[in-house]
């Protein structure tokens, strides 16, 4: 399968990295291949500059968004939740129509200061601002409620814990689970909240996720719905 | 210990009859308590009406908020998280001056139709504007994650799952505990979030908690942090 990771951060880098190890053809897109090879500092978090991570990636291209897009069968959108919609309109709704379009990003605001809150939240949620602003696309949210390397590698949270899916399309539905599954994920973990406006109830852990990284002291840990049965 | 328990339906009366269990002296506090018995039908959730609940739990008297508050070590908000505050306001804040107030209610809204959204969120919580509210009162929010049945009665969900705590007094949030360990909940089950603005973060769950009733066809269920164990 062809895949268009968009975000050059450290979810993007993971998952790419996991695509790639699995066999896929994997593009990462960004705004601007040449200034984001250009860097040679790490970020602001520590995060190396990319061509350093490109070098020990080789079989992962980087592509601007346009060019990753028109590439893939699927889009993964790994932006920071600002910058989502900017980078999807670069890329183009004619590269989007009728692909998967994963979303595993957060709306995350922190113009208000430490802890971030969200934007959008409550009665709209990124995943839906993304299917309103690309209507051929077909959208699905998953694999925003943990930190990267328990996305692509669930077993290093030992025991039981689930990952969530949300979309209105069940064949891009299919292939995010047929995703998941490739990445580790137990069928019975993977639970299906319903439609893309589910994803806000998804976005909305981020707030308690962010308090427990802080109570526990790490991030890998991730959310179980205990006595999960379904109904008779 | 005296508690008073603020809210007469299903919450209320499942906490309070729980309590009484246990050999607290328990008052379940409302506006008007004529107004209350008063009522003879079911109201529009099913719910039977309280003087029949009354008949079969004599043990737990009924009072206006202010005389239960007054008479009360502990209270625990467990009205409607949209009339919290004018309870609250009608117990009299002197009346809730240095006492823990466990409040385990969610500010649900439904006036923008169904599924509820929450009022306040993400850059504030029901905890925080009731602490704000009664600034001499201990609030701890507690419970608010879960059906009325779990709280109260933990294994109702096999396996291990987790209960929050947050709030900004050390000893209030001791008695919080407590009364938890007291229904059941093991102690590492326990998870001590923080102060009272960790609330934005449990009360955020909800918009989840209801997708998941909804995708499971059951409310007995709950959040479990898989991988919870502390930094070294």
């Amino acid at each position: 399968m062809r895949y268009a990771v968009f975000g050059t951060g450290t979810v993007g880098r993971t998952v790419a990295a996991k695509l790639a190890l699995l066999g896929h053809d994997v593009t990462i897109g960004t705004r601007d291949p040449r200034s984001t090879l250009s860097r040679t500092e790490p970020d602001a978090t520590g995060t190396p500059p990319f061509a350093e991570w490109g070098r020990d990636h080789p079989q992962v291209r980087l592509a601007a968004f346009a060019d990753a897009a028109a590439h893939a069968d699927v889009v993964v959108n790994a932006t920071s939740g600002a910058t989502a919609l900017a980078a999807l309109g670069l890329a183009g709704a004619e590269n989007l129509e009728g692909k998967p379009l994963l979303d595993i990003a957060n709306p995350l605001d922190f113009s208000r200061g430490m802890p971030p809150s969200l934007d959008p939240v409550n009665t709209d949620s990124l995943g839906e601002q993304i299917q309103r602003a690309f209507p051929a696309a077909k959208v699905v949210k998953t694999l925003n409620t943990m930190t990267a390397a328990v996305m692509t590698d669930p077993a290093r949270v030992p025991g039981e814990h689930n990952v969530f899916v949300s979309g209105d399309d069940i064949g891009a539905k299919k292939t995010a689970t047929e995703l998941l599954l490739s990445f580790g994920w137990p069928a019975a973990s993977i639970i299906d909240l319903g439609d893309i406006t589910t994803a806000r109830g998804t976005e909305m852990l981020l707030p308690i996720w962010l308090r427990l990284w802080g109570a526990l002291g790490h991030g890998e840990f991730n959310f179980h719905i205990q006595g999960a049965r379904t109904g008779a």
